[in-house]
C-alpha cells in the first residue's frame, strides 16, 4: 500500500519554497532584475575554471572504464587520500584515507552520520536557529531531533538551555558553523566549552555522545575571521562536508564524511558507512565528479562577493535600525524583524519586492533570514527598497 | 552510541568480493590476462563517445549556475521530459515528466520504490535466483524480503511456489528482467500470468500489490530477442532503471523511477519520492550527468560483445556437459555446477584460474554465475581452461 508516512508529508508547505515561487511569478511581471529575492541559499558565483578544465582533461586522459566505472563503495581511494591530505594541511589534522567516506553532498553525509551513531528513538540535539531540513533528515531515521533555544545575544550556544536538554537519551549533537541561517561561526570558547560539557556528560551517562558537524560553509569566512575547525575540539567528531558552496556546484552532489581518528574507531565507522549506503540507496557520488573535485579541493570559487554583500547590507540595515549579529561567514544574515510577527513583516516587505524569509521554521520567532548570494549591483539597488519599506511601514521607529 | 545494527553487518562476508579479491591477488602473480575473472558484473565496453562529447559541450554552452546549480529535488524538468518521451517512443507508453523521478542509479531508485509502497513489517516477494543485494536493500527499510523458490526448468516464475508465499502481508513484488544472475528475460506469458495473479490477489486481499521492476539490463537483449516492457502488463508498476549497463557508466550513478500513469496516482508517487529523499540523503543525481545522460538516452554502448561472449561460452560449456538455460540478455549466465556443492565446484575451478561465483547467495544451490563482461579474446582463451578443468576434475561425466 502507498506509504501513509510519506503521503502525509505532501501536505507540508515550505515557507521558503512558497516565497521563492512568489518571487519567480513576480519576476515574470516586472522583470527578475526588479525582484530582490533574498530567499534561496543558492551560490551565485561560478565554479572555478579549473574544475571544468579538470573534467575535460579527465575525459581525455582516463579510459572509460577507469573514469566512469564503479567506484568502491567508500569512494575512490586516491580521492579519499587527497582529501585527507588537504584537511591535514589546512586544519592540522591527521586523517588518513581510512577516515574519509565520499558522499553525494552534505545531505548524504548527514544521512550516514545520523545512522552511524544513533538508533531509532535516540535524541539528537541541535541549536536554534537551525536549518529546517534537519527535521526530516533526522526524524525519518527514527531518531528524534530536539532543538536547544537560541542565544539571541550573539547566536553562540545557550549553554544553560543546552545542559537542561542534554539528558541520557541524547546520543549526538548536531552543529552547523558557520551557520545557516545566522551566518555566525562558533568561537573557540564556545567549542571548547561544548567539548567540556560533552566529556562531562559522557562520564555521567556512561555512554558516548557524538558531535556531528555540518560544515558546508566552512570555507566562506569573513574579515579574515576565525571559524575554528570543529573536530579539533572533540575526538568523537564526525565532520560532514559539501563542496556545494565552496566550489559553487550544489547540483553536482559531492561531499564527504571525515571522522576524527582520535575517536579510535574512525576506520570502522567509515566502513560502516558503506553498510548504511546499502539501505539508503547511496552508492558513491559520480566518479567523474569525485576525480574532478579532488583536483580542485584546495580551491574555492571567488567568494569575495558574499563579504561585499554582507558589508553593504549590514551597514545599511543597522543604519535603518535593524538589530543584527554580524555574520562571521556564509551568505546569510539573520536580523531581528521590526515587529514581533516575522511572517507579517515579510509579507509587508513583499510590497517593496523584497523577498525575505521569516525565522519561525529556523526555531526562533521574530527574525528574518537574508540570503545575499546575489549580484552586488542588485544588493545596492535593494537598499533603496529597504529604506522605502522601513520608512513607510515602520515610521515611528 | 555506535549503531549495533550496522556494526553487526561488518562481519558479513561477500563471496563475490572475496573471489574478486582472490582474482586480483592471483593477477599480481601470473598477470591479469591469465586470470579468467568471471566474478564481477562490471561493464567492459566504453561509454558512447557522444556522452563524453555532451559533457564537454555542456560545459562550453551552459552557465556555471545552470549546469552545476541545484537541480529540483525530482530531477531537471527537461531531463525528465526527455526520458518520458524516450520511453513512450521505444515502449509505447504514455509517461509525462510527472511520472519520472531522477535517481542516483538503480540502487537509489529501488530505495525510493520500496519506501513508496511498503511500511516496516510488510513483505516484498522476489524470485530466485535473485541479486543478493536485494536483502540489505529491502531489510534495512524495515520491510522483509521473501524469496520465491526458482523454476529451474527455464528460470521463468515458479507460480505454484509464488501463490503459496503471496499472503496478505505482501505489498510489493520485485522482479528483475532480464535477470542478474540467470540472464533470462521474463516472457509475455510469464508477465501476463503474473499480472493476473496480482490482480486476483489484490481483490482477495482488499489492498494494492505493487510491482517493482528493476531493469538495469533492459537494453542488453540477445538474438533480436524479446524482453517485454514490464510496465505494459500491470498498471501498478514502478520501473527502476539505471544507465549503468546500457551506457557503461556505473560510476556516474544515474537512473530513474518511472511510475506507470495507468495506476492513477503516478504523479503523487513521484512527488512522494522527493519526500523520501529527505530522509535518506538523496538529493538528485549530478546535474551535469543528468543533462549528458538525457542527451544520449536513446543510445547504448556497443553491447554486441556480450552476445558474442554468451554464444562462445554457451556452446563450449554445453558441449562440455553443462546444463544451461540460454540467456536472453544481460552479461550473465547461470549453468548448473557439475557437482551438488557449488562452493566446492568453484574452489576447484580456481586451480584453473577460472573465477566463478557459486549460486548459494542467489537463492538457488548448485549453480554458478558467470559474468562474461570481458574481452572476447579472453573468453576464447578461457574455454581451454574450462575444458582442462572439467576433464581433470569431473572425468566420469
Amino acid at each position: 500500500m502507498i506509504s501513509q508516512q510519506y503521503k502525509a508529508m505532501l501536505g507540508g508547505k515550505s515557507v521558503i519554497r512558497e516565497l521563492s515561487e512568489y518571487a519567480t511569478a513576480r519576476a515574470a511581471e516586472i522583470g527578475a532584475q526588479n525582484v530582490f529575492d533574498y530567499s534561496l541559499g543558492n551560490p551565485s558565483v561560478p565554479v572555478p575554471a579549473a574544475f571544468n578544465e579538470a573534467v575535460i582533461r579527465l575525459i581525455g586522459e582516463k579510459s572509460s572504464m577507469e573514469l566512469h566505472g564503479y567506484s568502491p563503495s567508500l569512494g575512490l581511494p586516491g580521492v579519499r587520500r587527497t582529501i585527507a591530505d588537504s584537511l591535514n594541511r589546512r586544519f592540522s589534522m591527521n586523517y588518513t584515507m581510512n577516515d574519509i567516506f565520499m558522499t553525494s553532498g552534505a545531505a548524504a553525509a548527514l544521512a550516514h552520520a545520523f545512522r552511524l551513531v544513533t538508533a531509532p528513538g535516540d535524541e539528537i540535539l541541535t541549536f536554534a536557529p537551525f536549518f529546517p531540513e534537519y527535521h526530516p533528515y533526522v526524524d525519518l531515521t527514527g531518531a528524534r531531533l530536539k532543538v536547544v533555544p537560541a542565544n539571541t545575544e550573539d547566536f553562540q550556544i545557550n549553554f544553560d538551555a543546552f545542559e537542561q536538554l542534554l539528558t541520557p537519551s541524547v546520543h549526538a549533537i548536531l552543529v552547523n558553523t558557520p551557520s545557516n541561517p545566522s551566518g555566525v561561526a562558533y568561537s573557540r570558547e564556545t567549542l571548547t566549552r561544548l567539548a567540556q560539557v560533552l566529556t562531562k556528560k559522557e562520564e555521567e551517562f556512561g555512554h558516548e555522545i557524538w558531535l556531528i558537524s555540518d560544515e558546508p560553509y566552512r570555507e566562506i569566512v569573513f574579515d579574515g575571521g576565525d571559524a575554528p575547525y570543529v573536530s579539533h575540539f572533540y575526538p568523537r567528531t564526525i565532520s560532514c562536508y559539501s563542496f556545494s558552496k565552496s566550489l559553487s556546484l550544489p547540483g553536482e552532489r559531492i561531499g564527504y564524511v571525515a571522522v576524527n581518528p582520535a575517536c579510535g574507531v574512525s576506520s570502522m565507522l567509515v566502513t560502516m558507512c558503506g553498510q548504511i549506503s546499502r539501505g539508503i540507496g547511496h552508492n558513491c557520488p559520480s566518479s567523474l565528479i569525485q576525480y574532478a573535485a579532488a583536483e580542485v579541493c584546495d580551491m574555492t570559487s571567488d567568494l569575495s562577493v558574499y563579504e561585499t554583500n554582507m558589508n553593504l547590507l549590514y551597514d545599511a540595515l543597522t543604519a535603518l535600525g535593524f538589530e543584527i549579529v554580524r555574520p562571521g561567514g556564509t551568505f546569510y544574515m539573520f536580523p531581528k524583524a521590526l515587529e514581533e510577527d516575522a511572517v507579517a513583516f515579510c509579507k509587508k516587505a513583499l510590497k517593496y519586492d523584497l523577498v525575505l524569509v521569516p525565522s519561525d521554521s529556523f526555531g526562533v520567532p521574530g527574525y528574518i533570514r537574508i540570503a545575499y548570494c546575489t549580484d552586488t549591483e542588485k544588493v545596492v539597488r535593494s537598499l533603496d527598497a529597504f529604506r522605502r519599506f522601513v520608512e513607510a511601514e515602520y515610521p515611528n521607529r
